[in-house]
């Protein structure tokens, strides 16, 4: 299975460029990720900007997704957006393939002035299949929270999809250890540029159950990366011949 | 405060050489970590060698640890015991300050060949009062599993206190992020030196909660190194200006 990322950098209010910039860098892969609020850019001036380039989960990225999904063979993409559904807004992320949305994912952890835009979302972690693969969304900050990840791996992703606007520094030299404690690989797909002074710090990246980085993309460039994993090894959550990550698990012992 | 590790390589069998020589290498400090099975050594032949290097918690480790106190001036001494209770041999952790024990800790998650000798721990995960600071114990393999520290992270603990035998190449790499997702210092004490074929890796270290690695001992030598921590900086659980590790979690999304 041939997964990958398309990083690039949104501009603020310009949602028809933006999902064109995604879709002609698209490179073929069974499944690809493209970053968090990929159409309407980030760093809003205003909840009513935000509204405003808001959509349905069957609006405009959608039916990049699908166009993207016909140009690559993907059997799924992922990719944000700022969701409207009625007055309300979150920060999502969907799943879809040439046919259509497979689902949605609205992000738990929102970050900063995020929280004037968007709300907490309400859907969970969840999974799909995907080709017969497992495949788990969070959105960017989630990662920072161990839970996020765990809960997606105990639910049986294989693949973690991962769209990201990430401004802090830590993530793509901690995400080595979400793959690791959980046994996924996981996929990453940051932005880069700025906008209204802050400054997104690109990285994209595949990491491997066994914690390797399979591939990083460079700060500050475009970058369609896509590598070759076996799914199958996600299955495994053995450490060492007598320790499994979920089989010694000891939840009677663990605090909410 | 200053918190430090004692990082030596015991030798199996040979229990009073070993804690003398924790005690010879002992620096000044307020809260000092001694490594995983620190008098018994670790690769046991078999159930009845463990049996015969066990203790109860009040055995020569708490006397050691009760003379490296008084010695070093520590509020407190942690270091890995088989420990003896009845029949049962659990793979512990004892708290000690010079005047006698303050409390046990036995390891929730054990390793490989451990499940042939110890029982999985039935304390849970405690946290402690050491002048003024909360401490939490965790030993060796317990890292691997984010509960782990997460639990001591949300009772309390601002130094997680962590004797280790580590033999996995991973965890001295993984510990900052354990930090940072919790906002907790982490004073990991390894062992190095060979038992029966198991390497142990050494590179003993204390990180902060900004990830940060404060000070790393080498593999393949003793280092009894301290550093000087405001436990203060762990009671802070913001990540951004209105982001809190603690404060932002979602339970109700969280698988157990």
């Amino acid at each position: 299975m041939r997964v990958g990322f398309v990083q690039f950098a949104p501009e603020l209010g310009r949602s028809q460029p933006n999902l064109e910039r995604a879709e002609a860098l698209a490179p073929r892969a069974d499944l690809l990720v493209l970053p968090e609020l990929a159409a309407s850019g980030y760093n809003f001036e205003s909840t009513a900007q935000a509204r405003s380039l808001s959509e349905p989960a069957d609006g405009p990225t959608l039916a990049a997704c699908r166009r993207i999904a016909r140009k690559t063979g993907a059997a799924a993409v992922v990719a944000g957006f700022a969701e409207r559904d009625g007055d309300r807004l979150y920060n999502s992320a969907l799943l879809a393939d040439a046919g259509g949305l497979l689902g949605v994912y609205r992000k738990t952890h929102v970050f900063e002035s995020e929280k004037d835009h968007f709300l907490p979302g309400d859907t969970g972690f969840r999974v799909w299949d995907v080709a017969g693969v497992r495949v788990g969304v969070m959105v960017c900050f989630d990662w920072f929270f161990p839970e996020a990840a765990r809960t997606l791996a105990l639910r049986g992703a294989e693949i973690i999809a991962h769209p990201s606007n990430l401004v802090l520094p830590w993530c793509p030299d901690s995400m080595p250890v979400r793959s690791l404690e959980n046994a996924v690989f996981a996929v990453t797909c940051n932005r880069w540029g700025e906008e209204r002074g802050l400054k997104f710090i690109g990285r994209s990246q595949v990491t491997a159950p066994d914690g390797q980085i399979l591939v990083r993309a460079p700060d500050g460039a475009d970058a369609a990366e896509t590598v070759e994993i076996d799914p199958a090894r996600a299955r495994v959550k053995t450490i060492a011949k007598r320790n499994d990550r979920f089989g010694d698990r000891r939840p009677e012992h663990y605090a909410r």
